[in-house]
């Protein structure tokens, strides 16, 4: 997903980035004290935290924003904290899959295997970058606290965002498993995969952040059920939107090879939408090329033909268009200020506008 | 290391066992909503908080009354966050070492790894279960500090306790980093394990849950010298005194086999000792051995010999006693209440004691 200069996620985005910068900062000096054998690991910190949209602590901006909170820096800060645990739930979820890169660049744990293959270490510089990976994540979710109580907030309204902040950190983990369970169980229909949607996707990426800057701004009781209403559909929508591209995206608009998802194997809407509408033998072909990782183009094209001609497309369209009504619909209701409500009107079209 | 029904440490554990259970009886229902499925994350969360000597809530407990503080029920849950925290540590630390036990019982990654291999589910049990625990450790992680800011203390103070609260989580990670770093570049020095020892039990175990109960009833600025002077000392001893056992422990007492440290090829500082006194032939030879997990009781009884002949067993327990002369002398000074002068005193003892 793409925005446009002047869209709602990039007009916060600064103000996040220099938090998230001023943290790190702070944060690698406390590392260093500990030994230099540290700097690897504050690299690799910094190179994580240097990408991502910056989607979480964006919703959680206008969150607050919709209810009447002013544009100051505690509200950057507790945003910012966001990206640390999705920082986590990365590097984390990397060592889960056991996936080589991230965001085009090597995954937490690969940089951390190179490290050791390159000093001449003892021992299997695999399972070194998997460790190192795996303390690196819990460092960001210990400090995505720190960040989020250090915003300068005050100490009750900190209090009261407690409830989403630890009600999102529960349920994505909660969700992580499911996907994970979903995988092996090979389960994967669609109902299933909307199940782990809901966690992962809606919840985590859109509600929450949204009921976190309302509880933040003192308005939890009134604005949580609106903006429930408008995030869960936006989130699953989101998503989808996602998935459509991770089979059918251009990639140099992706930047990912084409069908990057049907090489990876992912168990999205769309691929169980297609299990679930194929005939029995185009399912058994599907599912044989489905994680091949040396999958060629002409088989990425069948694959997609087989998506399309079946209905699964259209049906994740229909759906998109549904959940884009739904969350535009949901902001017509509830007392949201102004300028917030048109901000979460573009995010709705960002986030979910067909990509050509 | 095992306390005396009267012990200091006892005297808090049912308390601190019941801020657990309650925690985690909530925490279940919160799993359980996100479906039936995450019963057995909930069972391994409580098969893994059961045990624990409760050691860092003791001293978060008394550091805390050593403050002047009251017996009452919000310094026993945000003690008992610890509790979590150290749960994390714990389970990321299995999955790291790829060990297969805790207390006796499956590690964490073990457990789940069973559940795969006995539902029959499709790919990698190992991988599962390596999953699983990666998830369920951060579960610990953001729950502890759940618990830690839902203790019921004042928002004032929780925000005082989160100086030494987050010091705590970014060292002992930081210690975790260069322990594995140690293990693979097999430097192992005396001084390198030192420093390992000063981040992963030194401060971790006894003086950051002190700093955080001085913290926590508002007198971290008077007291956090002394409980340093105190601490760093005791929790050396402490490990020192472990680390004895791990090599010279009565299977009986330790509930381990005799010389599992050896086995489990552990660079402890009595074997960087015996490493650097022994002369060039004895040292290989004792190298050979180190970590081979089907090393024979007549080879684990030539280790303690060569441990003890070089004079690194009689170097461990010397600084045993310095050290906790340093401890005893650091009570002396401060104005630390007398009821828990008398208890850190007691844990002095306890900790450091021989075992017969």
């Amino acid at each position: 997903m793409s925005f446009s200069a002047s869209s709602p996620v990039s007009f916060v985005r600064a103000a996040v980035d220099g938090e998230i910068a001023r943290f790190l900062d702070r944060r690698r000096a406390q590392l260093l004290e500990v030994g230099s054998e540290l700097v690897p690991v504050a690299d690799a910190l910094e190179a994580m935290l240097a990408g991502g949209k910056r989607l979480r602590p964006a919703f959680c901006y206008w969150g607050w924003r919709g209810a009447g909170g002013a544009d100051v820096a505690g509200i950057h800060a507790a945003a910012a904290s966001l990206e640390f645990l999705q920082a986590c739930a990365l590097i984390h979820d990397d060592v889960i899959d056991n996936s080589d890169t991230r965001r085009g660049l090597p995954a937490t744990h690969k940089r951390l295997e190179s490290l050791h293959a390159a000093s001449g270490w003892t021992g299997s510089a695999e399972a070194f970058g998997r460790g190192a990976a795996i303390l690196i994540g819990d460092l960001c979710l210990a400090w995505s606290e720190d960040l989020y109580q250090a915003s300068g907030l005050g100490p009750e309204a900190l209090q009261t965002g407690r409830v989403p902040f630890d009600a999102m950190r529960t349920e994505v983990m909660a969700g992580q498993y499911l996907d994970m369970l979903e995988q092996v169980r090979e389960d994967g229909g669609v109902e299933a995969t909307l199940r782990v949607m809901h966690y992962k996707a809606a919840k985590y990426t859109v509600q929450r952040p949204l009921h976190l800057g309302a509880a933040l701004a003192g308005r939890y009781d009134d604005l949580a059920p609106v903006y429930t209403d408008y995030g869960l559909p936006l989130g699953v929508a989101f998503q989808l939107r996602d998935d459509i591209l991770g089979v059918f995206g251009d990639p140099e608009q992706t930047g990912k090879p084409a069908g990057d998802d049907l090489r990876e194997g992912k168990r999205t809407l769309i691929v169980a939408e297609t299990l679930e509408r194929t005939g029995s033998a185009d399912r058994a072909e599907f599912l044989r090329h489905l994680g091949d990782p040396l999958l060629s183009a002409e088989t990425v094209e069948w694959m997609r033909g087989a998506a399309e001609d079946c209905g699964a497309l259209a049906a994740c369209e229909r759906r998109i268009d549904d959940y884009v009504a739904q969350a535009t619909a949901a902001l017509e209701t509830g007392r949201i200020d102004a300028t917030a409500r048109s901000a979460l009107a573009d995010l709705v079209v960002a986030a979910t506008a067909r990509k050509h």
